[in-house]
């Protein structure tokens, strides 16, 4: 194992919506194969971090899918999984795993990282980690900033400044600002300057520097997870999570800290092109699975139970066993499961929430 | 039960490829519940028959979907049932029904009528198969033409001449000639004469007639037929069958006989409008199809099963007790069964037959 750079918190939650019928309630996103990898995007997050962290990864994810993360991390120690009761945002669950990692290690330097995001240079973002822990030991905030390379709206955005131009971090910048997912015109204005960067949600950050900055902005919040942080690793801590977790202020990390200590001028980010996605739809999806036969079709699955005709683009994910076969739609996904089939094409990819918000009424089962 | 006006051959057979994955080898199109009505094709195609044919129904199908037919139509009459050893077209399945009709009652009037279509107007269906049984028994071979409403380019058409201008045949003309499928500028002409009408497949004969163009015409065919009709109700048969079945020609009947008798001018067309169609691909099945929510959205099957969202005109077939959700595709067709779904629109209804030829190459348990 290699030293501890860092401590990676990571936190295992969301639906992953508008990946349905793929992606389930009990089978959310994170616990998924999406790319035909053989290891689930929870995986090669963990896979992604252990260069850089040894065995300091924790994870923090919902009761409900304890048993399953545990599974599918065999390596993960007992101490190194924090189950949340109830979803509380990511400010309580980074802020939780910050807070515990300070009491067990001191004031280590913590960077949170999805556990349902892809990163396919991985060299690039071993790099862009390591000028941020250099960065976060000044006493920053770092976010890691990706490289925009289309207009993207599905994304928040951050508005880099001037480099930071300290020894060992060539190409930290202070952060002017952060924004939320733009409209496409905005999104082309953001992309002609140069200076805006995609917000992965990756923070790295001394863990005394968080909770400092946690206690000033919400400090409510601050005390409610101090108070379970040091019960955790006691007798005490059923007792106190059941009593203090509920009241707990739903609030994102962003909005909680990231853009008042930006205004400060307490975050700086490293850009980085390390291949991100957040596999958010289908439609980015596709792209990460696997061409099979002609015409850019894409098969995540059994390629032998795909039988496509004039369908350029298609994404299917044959998932049943039965023999899926598409005539004369480009661009045509379809996903195949057990129990619910879905049909449609990678430009309606954001509406599968839609249908998804259908199915909550009567057909909850399928969620 | 109403008089005999007639006696009936309904050849029970074809594929019905291009409705593939409903239609199947062991589950061919005439015995399917293709319009959500409660009764197959087949035994749509009875019930729109006996009224004017009373018991006179013969049934003439492959031995391997005898046992079906008989479930499906249990009054059927032991001896009113033909089970051919092997398809040899539609000249042998009419030449031999007709040929034991003859035996059994004499020079009847006949006619064939395709299982696997629809008529949504019995009551003219009715009055054609009345005025053409009247021109039979004059001596013609007596087409039904079927309005053209459109320039179909999916059936054959049918030129019809000069008004007979007989008692009682208020409406039948002399047929010119028949034509094969034309291509659209040719259909479209076709429409603009008002002289053509569409080829159903529906010919209504005097047996003796018949059999008598058939000597003339195709004279070992004849000698065939007439040989395995004379030991048809004796034990005879199977050698029979077994000897000369397998060498009879295979020819339609429209190339056998209607070309050549009409050029002679010995056949005549009764016009009618029906409301025919002959489901030959999932486009002209949809409109066959009850309407099931918004947007002309049709089902053939459990309605709760379906979920589409913005998929004007879609076709959905729900199959296998899934949930099928079909997103953002107007005209969609979705075809779910336990093992096969199909994916297309109805503008590619036709080119399901490449998908099925496709399959034949290692994946022939689908079809």
């Amino acid at each position: 194992m290699p030293d501890t750079l860092l401590h990676a918190i990571v936190p295992a939650g969301g639906a992953g919506t508008r990946l349905w019928p793929l992606s389930r309630r009990a089978a959310p996103k994170f616990l998924l194969d999406l790319t035909g990898a053989g290891r689930t995007l929870l995986q090669q997050t963990v896979d992604r971090l252990r260069p850089l962290t040894g065995d300091g990864v924790t994870v923090v994810t919902g009761t409900a899918h304890a048993a399953a993360v545990r599974a599918q991390l065999p390596e993960l120690g007992e101490a190194d999984l924090l189950a949340e009761p109830s979803p509380r945002d990511s400010m309580a669950a980074i802020g939780l795993a910050a807070a515990v990692l300070a009491r067990r290690h001191g004031d280590v330097v913590v960077g949170s990282f999805a556990a349902d995001h892809v990163v396919r240079d991985t060299a690039a973002f071993e790099r862009a980690v390591r000028e941020a822990v250099a960065v976060a030991r000044a006493g920053y905030v770092v976010t890691i900033g990706i490289e925009a390379d289309h207009p993207s709206t599905a994304f928040g955005y951050i508005r880099a400044g001037e480099p930071l131009g300290g020894a060992g971090t060539p190409t930290a910048r202070r952060v002017v600002g952060f924004t939320e997912k733009p409209d496409a015109a905005t999104a082309a204005a953001y992309l002609a300057t140069g200076e805006y960067r995609w917000n992965a949600g990756m923070f790295v950050v001394r863990a005394a520097v968080l909770l400092d900055h946690l206690a000033a902005e919400r400090p409510a919040l601050h005390a409610g997870l101090s108070e379970i942080a040091d019960a955790w690793d006691t007798d005490a801590r059923p007792d106190v999570l059941a009593r203090v977790w509920p009241d707990l202020e739903k609030v994102a990390i962003d909005h909680a800290i990231a853009e008042p200590v930006a205004a400060r001028g307490g975050v700086a980010v490293v850009p980085a092109a390390m291949g991100w996605d957040d596999v958010g739809d289908f439609a980015s999806l596709a792209p990460l699975v696997p061409p099979a036969g002609d015409g850019d079709v894409r098969v995540l699955g059994a390629v032998a139970d795909v039988l496509t005709v004039d369908a350029a683009g298609a994404l299917v994910v044959p998932g049943s066993g039965r023999t899926v076969t598409v005539l004369g739609i480009p661009d045509a996904v379809v996903v195949d499961t057990p129990d619910a089939v879905l049909v449609t094409t990678r430009a309606h990819a954001q509406q599968v929430k839609q249908v998804v918000d259908q199915l909550r009424d009567g057909r909850d089962r399928l969620l």
